[in-house]
């Protein structure tokens, strides 16, 4: 993590981070100038996870209430669950169900040109079927301009 | 990586590494009995991706000549192209290009419960237009029964 | 619209029109030689959307009670919900609400050939997120013959 | 389907059989040393019709307890649903019903190389709004390797 | 195929039918009162296929040279080749390429409701990788109001 | 066009107009304060359409050289593209081809709240099949924050 100085790969090391690796990790990313929030989510329902996501975003101030900033936002979203859902953007509809890190950095693209602001969601977990044990790993990356 | 355990991230882990790092990150993998390759693509063509990805594989002898095992390998690529693609699966056809590290690991999907050979592929890299400097990042990780 | 003398034309400007206008261009194409009908609807469920502009063709004796005049509408407003969902034919699933203003037209693709029957489904409207005024304009129009 | 070798056919005759037709079919794939189970479900939700096809193939033991094979069955499922929903993996939601009957069948993909397992899910049935005779045909399917 | 009395199920049961028994369907599905016409095609491009399916249509009589009916058969062709694809309607862009056989049936949805004019476009064959054996069998089925 | 106070309408009146018309609106939208550009397009390949409507707001200076104006008009396009091609983001892969005009509009969303810029790319035009008259209307609308 001390080398990284991508947005993406901030936001998927985080997301992909177990026990007091999350906190070092978000720390690490916040001293390089990064804004970074992240959380967790298990559902059968996209829209809870897409509403768990804006609500932490939000509420640790990453976006403000503005709504192109929520709009990036939202995108970015939608783009990380195509790597969650591969083919459908649904979950429950098609009988499977997720348990997910999430995380949310804002900054550069790169920590070598630091004069513009994106945005990128990160998502790790489990996707599988209702029973325990039924599931594979599962992650998706989203990246808008704000 | 060290506490990596399970067969999706030690594949992500290993396509977002840099350096020699990537190698340090494949042996660590491969001591906990993890069979890995990895390697890099660019290109705006989706199936010269898919193509190197099959390459190393065969030539690593991480599938075999028998189309099960191929067959497991192309729609676990197909799968990681999705979060690439997020929403195509196309490149040049809508004018962008794409420069990706990929890492193949076959193994069980968690160190926790090795009776099972599942495999990963992971893609990381950057997504843009034919203009440089203009691309952002993007993963994708897809997974297969063996 | 005087000049308007296509199909999915008029069915986009009535849908796109507002206040004494909506009546006025209704009548315009009517003159002309089209069956057309409109509507609105406002929902997070793309089965409501459905079903409103079904009723107002049946209602308004656009489609009979044959099914295949009902096939030819329904694949219409399938193809327009592309326009409006851009990549996934869901709303509140997606976390997100529209609030629409439809048509329906029916006639010659074009003036210029009148021997043929075709149908149009116009959308026009509002997408966002749940949140007054967090949202942007959004448009579909689906063609089919009928 | 006397002269009929190979799997995915053996699924698509058996789920199109009618009547008396469809245990005869299934008998004659079992000589061959196909398994198979057949069934039916109709459903406005594609949830049920996984569940329904996934019930059937672990009470008559085509699937085992392990992940693996259900995991290759899940995927066949949704590969057979793509030709069912034709753009969409949804019924309900777009305002469209189902009544299908389904097979599963796993041998060889031929009977002329039979040391290989795949699994081939056919679906047969009608698709349509929610008003009787407001429907026509559709079909789907699914192969993978288990 | 003597029960058969659907336009579907005829469509599908031509394309999968071999040797002598495609003329043998194909003509018992003309006493019924369907309009039939098969063939072959092997590509890996998609337009191809379509190609070889309009064609095929247009040199039997079974569309005239109105688009209206033509419209009817490219969209019947685009549903059924969603079934082949499964996800993506591609095949050398992913890698892959196609061996088909594929029916063209017109006529009533079913021999007891005869006062009405559909399109079906089934197809059968085997999907794969470039390599000798590496496939699978795929199908599909698309429907539509003439 | 003179109430016209939105951004994607004004997008797609100037997309949809004729003769001296298109003038005329751009140089109503360009009073109200909206940038604006137009031109024309017609190809079997998504990426020169994509580089038609890029070329032109680059030409204009709708958009500058930074990455982050060209990723907004980027997704605009690929938004108003998924309204064109209806499910697949192709078109001579699908045997398909297109005749266009396109517009691009930069501004507030609407007048009422002029302090936040966003972009439209409207489109509207024929596709069909390579054969004279064998076509039908088609439009698309992407709208995004800059
Ligand atoms: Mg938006
Ligand atoms: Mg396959
Ligand atoms: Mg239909
Ligand atoms: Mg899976
Ligand atoms: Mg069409
Ligand atoms: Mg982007």
């Amino acid at each position: 993590m001390e080398q990284c100085s991508s947005l993406g790969k901030t936001a998927l090391l985080i997301a992909m981070a177990e026990g007091e690796l999350i906190d070092t990790y978000a720390a690490s990313a916040r001293d390089k100038g990064f804004a970074v929030t992240y959380g967790k989510v298990g559902s059968m329902d996209i829209q809870k996870i897409i509403a768990a996501i804006e609500t932490a975003a939000r509420r640790e101030g990453l976006v403000d209430e503005r709504y192109r900033s929520q709009h990036a936002l939202y995108h970015a979203i939608l783009d990380a669950l195509q790597g969650l859902g591969r083919g459908q953007i649904q979950l429950g509809n098609v009988l499977r169900t997720v348990g997910l890190r999430f995380s949310i950095v804002i900054g550069p693209r790169t920590l070598k040109d630091t004069d513009d602001l994106w945005l990128a969601v990160g998502m790790y977990g489990m996707i599988g079927a209702p029973i325990k044990g039924h599931e594979h790993e599962v992650c998706g990356l989203g990246i808008n301009h704000l």
